[in-house]
């Protein structure tokens, strides 16, 4: 398989430019594209993928450059995250998360730890999970000392087996302080099941795990400071930044969606047989429903690409962060979240409108984008998005930060 | 496999009424239900499907009593073609097209012929197929004098292997005449190929046919008395006929996907976590997309029975049939082609919403629904439905009979 | 105005079909027609339009033969009521309101209050109007001994100055009984208000109404006996049977809308400068955007029909109604409801691009369609249609009979 | 009237940034706002109003600062339409199309014209206007010498009776030379029928003009030196410019209507009587609805400033204009224009369903944004925009350069 012999990118020197980057994750993009069809059916663990990732510099795109790092913001990780996600939903989902789950210690942890802690990832190239799932019991946390204790278990931590560390969420015994510590992926008692089979994002490594006396280290408990936890708003950001994850998600899948049917049209679409023209690329009705598609697109690309600006904007200025400012930036997040869940699953369910009855052939697995937004787009319900749009419009009040607002 | 093993029907005593034998549809509807997402992954040809067809009689639904059929109606036929489909959208599909193809001598024959077709079909419980596609190149018809010798090819069959007769249709040398015949699916020179891997629809055996040198006899030529054709208007109806069996079959897949979420939702679907009411079943927005869907397929199923009344008064007096009669239920089933395109593309992508993040699970199959609507309602363009509906509409002319309209 | 001076239907024989009365209607709305724009910018008392539904017989359409009424039925009232709404919105809305008022004795009264006063008002040619909006306070019922005094205040009370008599509904004084009583609308101490100036639905005089001491008979007080009331299902069915009656509004208003359209572009619109077409009436997107509004309209259709009849055959035997069939037929008028606001909103506003730039003229009136749509449709939230066709498809439960459900 | 006593403005110092522009936009839209529904029901020409634009600096927004003009770009000029139209869609009309002729003179003039003309547009504060709609035939041109005859008719002329100087388009005689001039509004010659009664826009002054000898100077025929024009790509910018202006026009329209209709929510809509919460503002379909239009709102808004950025690149260099470049452009703005049109029709008519029954009073007035919205959305048919889009995806062709793309 090509992703597992290309070493080329090995020798290749890293981009320094964000555009550079948007090059390189096309360039890895299409790599992914090449056998995504096959990939998706045979649902395997995507270690080569990962490989390719880690290979590619993306893995590493957010980390210091000092430490191997490509120094990039959180605009350039939103688009690479969306092109991969063009060409494969669930590597651009493990990519993206990566990045979250990368950034936490500069989310919660002291300026010590995160310095560490991003030096770490980038020198090992670690690719980091997350077993944090809020639906599910809050894992439980012992101090043993020195150290801390987790037991539980999370039905969803997107990473699996595929990843290095793993972020570990979960409640201290007798108290109500969250904790959040980062631990090897191998790490005695991490139990990671393959039981994630769903009908899409099936490379995603999604599955579950368990956690069986996993021993933490108190100083990488973030934000900790001898035993007691700092909190400052900047936290609270965490929520609207996973969710512009899963925003260029779907933006992504369905650009690539669109890419896709585009190029089948081109090459395969026949003219109809009763049809007003004998050319297909001039039939009046696949010209109409090429232009109704993509203008959805551009206007989600435009308010995806300015959420991203936004919070970039409070990254920079990580302190200075107010509750309201916050509040505004999860706002602007929400709306896009409800116009990609929309546009995503109308784009990638009307291409085959534009490319005909014989794209629903299994081999070209024209459906998986479908899939993979409809899977994933449930991860919260939209209609509550649309309730804490209409609470700031109409009664001007921001959302109550929550692990999903 | 229950269906291969409950006997039960065989000695049941058949219903003589529409609505025993809607009832009798439902009970079979039930069967094929308790599986359909395993024989969906499986993706094997439906022998055991087609014998429970014909054990509960539905197979020979429309034949003549007196030889073993069910004597029933169009009206009743679109009825039980919906309640398969609800269950399973490739049975559905096998049974509708069946049930079409039955009555093919009926359009087309000649009194004896259709008389004698149907007696022996109905004794014989005949599952028909068709190998009719006309978007292939037309079959080639060789007159042998008291035979004929069809050859060629065509994409897409549906019944392949699991058919008892198949409907060969094509071009007589050196005319223009069409000829369709009438041919045991086993003849020699019939090869039935296992190619049908899509992504929808997946057991309904619509892979391609190729026919080397297959003889006809001339007196299932329909309609042909010494081998000269006396076209009659009914014979276009053809088209509408079917055009009404994929209508019924968006609607009964579109109305097993709110079935099946309703009873996921009842009993699995949890209160959001930080949504406004801890009962899921009182949740607003859940109760509202539910109201919405619901209300599509109320007034979509009006319209599907309204047009199954139509052509039902057609078929009670075929030679009564005008052109322009046959224009306007040609636009009516259009216009039901329209909605039913829309509504259930709509219906089977938005039960997610209602059912949540866990219902993607490949094990429950929800989305089987929508593949299969995916699938089919790309037949032909629903783009010319609603140019066949607005030429009416703005210009009062009917559509020219063609086998798309 | 033609709607004064033509006599003719005075001497004309009264239909006695429900086609008949289907095309008197037709030829009713065609004289509405011919000035609706005018009138609705005039925004004038329609007396000479109520005039002519009593010359032409629709008023008493539902009345009792042996006294000159139509002895039609309800799926009769439904599609005259349609009929008229086609040419003329506001006078659709005030004979519907009038056939629900006049079958109000039927829901509530007595057998003797019901046969007397359908006899009167077949006789006399009484056009009924209601002061019984229940979002105001209920009306003060003062029981004087041998009559009833009304007191209070309706904001909204279609029909206003052109009914003759008025359907009163209050409380009893001391009581939490309510009662219905029908009064002359020149009763001393009512106070017809000409306060209705709304955007749309003009000449429907639905304005406020005083009621200052008016007097009402007890023997007209529906339903009671000896000063005591004796509660049946059918008294519920008045809230679906008027819902029904908006239902017909909305989908006549629609059609009506559609057909303004399609006699505009067949005359006036011209091909687009840059089009694909010399013809507009071959314009691709023209047709698609006909076929597709039609399709809408077929849809919706079929469903308020099916609603017709279903609500009919609760009227043929009223005294079997159950509280289950209630809510049956409640909810399937519910549904009606959604579809029908949903798509006379969305034909109303879309017309306009089939017609073109230069129909919005004011002279030409294309927005009164709209703008009576828009205007009726929030007599009760759609929202909450969508909640209880939601709440009886996830919980098989039937909605509470209130004043709007 | 406010708008013609409040003299506070001429002595205000002028803003210097944008954002101080688009304050002054805002100050002069909350004067405008506080009498557009009267002002929209009294249909008169708007001397009052573009006498306050005058005042306010607003109409020489773009003008040269060392003449009195506030030297700014066409960002702001697009977001300074955008907000006047909130408050008054005529208005914002009448100075976005002002912005736009008053550019005719860099798109088409020589360096020499419009250093002149806008040096004297500024100085004398005057409102352009056009007699150019490509629709009518071309204007014909005499060279009579030493100056230029035009002769002829248009339908429509936007600003008519309240302009200063009127942009002159027509065909030289003789030849197929296309000359632009611009004259005063008070020429000999130039009659400005107040024939403009439509639907929506009713301020906008869009009646016909007619040209009876109106003499226009050579050296004001833009782009001629020496009687022959010298074109460049640049020249056709203008038609994505002003398709921008549209865009502007619905989104602030469309804006206007929800802050209009939040506000009556806050104050005046009541509970639902058979609602789920006591509060309006608590209501979760309110909620939601207004999330719903305001995600709409919000992607378009970020998708409108993104093509306004995109054409300031443009202007900002002029001669480095590409054909490619400029197709790339129009594109952007053709979807910019299909999203502006379908988001702009739905949001003003469905405001409605959250602020209730009530709010269709003429006397508020809230139909006024669909119905300028619909009006001017009819400019040119979107139909023909998604194709153009249509074709630009899926055969990476650029639209030809007309008065429409």
């Amino acid at each position: 398989m090509t992703i597992t012999t290309d070493r080329s990118w090995e020798t290749a020197s890293r981009p320094d430019t964000p555009e550079g980057w948007v090059r390189r994750a096309e360039e890895v993009a299409a790599v992914l594209a090449s056998d995504a069809v096959q990939r998706d059916q045979a649902n395997e663990a995507p270690f080569a993928e990962v490989a390719l990732l880690k290979r590619s510099g993306l893995v590493t795109l957010l980390g210091p450059p000092e430490h191997g790092g490509g120094g990039a913001d959180w605009v350039t990780a939103y688009r690479v995250t969306r092109e991969i996600a063009k060409a494969d939903g669930s590597i651009g989902q493990l990519l993206g998360y990566h990045y979250l789950w990368n950034w936490l210690p500069r989310f919660w942890g002291t300026r010590e730890q995160w310095e560490r802690l991003e030096a770490e990832a980038a020198r090992e190239q670690w690719l980091f999970g997350g077993a944090v799932n809020p639906r599910d019991d809050d894992l439980v946390v012992r101090d043993a000392g020195d150290h801390l204790v987790f037991n539980g278990r999370k039905s969803f931590s997107t990473g699996g087996r595929v990843t290095d560390v793993i972020v570990l969420e979960g409640v201290l015994e007798g108290t109500e302080d969250h904790v959040f510590a980062i631990v090897p992926s191998d790490s005695p008692g991490v139990v990671r099941n393959s039981d994630w089979d769903n009908i899409g994002q099936r490379l995603s490594e999604s599955g579950s795990v368990e956690l069986h006396d996993v021993r933490a280290e108190w100083k990488n408990a973030l934000g900790y400071v001898d035993k007691k936890f700092q909190p400052r708003v900047y936290n609270t950001l965490t929520t609207p930044a996973i969710q512009l994850v899963f925003v260029n998600l779907y933006l992504g899948i369905a650009q690539g969606a669109l890419q896709t049917a585009v190029a089948y049209t081109r090459t395969k679409t026949r003219a109809w047989l009763h049809g007003v023209t004998d050319d297909p690329l001039d039939d009046p009705y696949i010209l109409a429903t090429y232009g109704d598609l993509a203008s959805e697109l551009y206007a989600l690309e435009a308010l995806v690409d300015k959420a991203g600006e936004e919070i970039q904007r409070v990254h920079d200025d990580p302190d200075a962060l107010t509750e309201r400012r916050r509040g505004e930036v999860a706002v602007l997040i929400a709306a896009a979240k409800i116009r990609s869940t929309r546009v995503a699953l109308d784009v990638t369910s009307r291409i085959f409108e534009v490319t005909g009855a014989r794209s629903t052939a299994s081999a070209l697995g024209l459906d998986r984008f479908w899939r993979n937004v409809r899977t994933h787009t449930l991860h919260d319900p939209v209609a509550y998005k649309l309730r804490e749009l209409g609470v700031y419009v109409l009664r001007d009040e921001i959302p109550q930060p929550t692990w999903y607002s």
